[in-house]
């Protein structure tokens, strides 16, 4: 597992404030899946919450509406291919932490581990994970395909984030925004205004 | 006003696939208004949609509320002067189409133009623009400061958005990701996974 520090809780908006695609995974009754979601954003501070759009047709929708928890996993450059092949293919088809590229290696798995507070798996390699229990809005669920939780851990690899900000020392293990068709763009440069 | 073609509606999402902070504008009764926002979201695809987090406490919120519309406007980085100042800083107490720093020029305004289906403007020298329509659900804005809305109308500097992609020529007119405290990161390298 990457090394991982606790985020304080009132902190862990700073994980998505910049708008980074991040790796929804889910489990529950012994089933386990991941998805990619450029569609996520903070919702408040403290408590801190999150919202994320969940497609009725994932899996992934069918194990967070029967578990109420899920992670968002900030998944790092060097794990592009896998954060594009959990996004293009089912988890209704194919266990996706046995048989999804890993480091765009086809064949091998992905890596996971407990994680604290929900069943939910934390997916290993990324740069920061957030713990989420679904605040039950069913109108907006239904209607729009979209989830509000409330973060109730977070965690972040300390040589990408630490004391409340990022930074990115290695080119690879920069977060990620997905464009369209196999196309991101890394987080860029930082900048004061 | 910065040159601008129009973007397709199903393909207005694209505008913020990447996760960029926005400039939200808003207009009602003669009074208008600009403030930040890191916490927005692609909803939809068609009709489509977004979402974003509109504190109770902004002139914003009351303009959208009584309006019912607002422009989430893609700011570049040579705007990010002009970025902070307006999230820093509330319509309430100052006009800021009038007093805000623009180019980080003191004392120079907002430049804004008419958007072609709301009252809100477009804020010029901006990449992108999504003219919206609130879709009313006032739990969720109660409850989470939440506005869903549909994109009625889209544009873009043809120099930095056409056919569905973003290409950033220009590194002061690439789009901004808001982190803390007065620092960004810029839209990064593109690559193929």
């Amino acid at each position: 597992m990457t090394t991982r520090i606790a985020v304080p809780l009132p902190k862990s908006y700073l994980l998505l404030n910049h708008g980074p695609t991040v790796l929804v995974s889910s489990a529950h009754g012994g089933r386990r899946n991941v998805m990619a979601a450029a569609w996520n954003m903070a919702l408040d501070f403290d408590p801190p919450k999150v919202a994320v759009v969940i497609d009725k047709a994932t899996l992934t929708r069918e194990l967070v509406e029967a578990s109420g928890e899920f992670v968002l996993n900030v998944p790092a450059r060097e794990q592009a291919a896998l954060t594009l092949a959990v996004g293009t293919q089912s988890g209704r088809e194919v266990d996706k932490f046995q048989k999804v590229m890993r480091s765009g290696i086809p064949g091998d798995g992905v890596g996971e581990t407990a994680a604290s507070q929900v069943g939910a798996p934390l997916i290993e390699g990324c740069l920061a994970w957030l713990e989420c229990r679904v605040i039950p809005e069913p109108h907006v669920e239904q209607a729009y395909d979209l989830f509000l939780a409330q973060v109730v851990a977070a965690w972040a690899d300390p040589a990408a984030f630490s004391e409340g900000r990022w930074h990115f020392p290695d080119p690879q293990r920069r977060s990620i925004h997905y464009q369209a068709g196999g196309n991101f763009f890394a987080t860029g440069e930082a900048f004061e205004a």
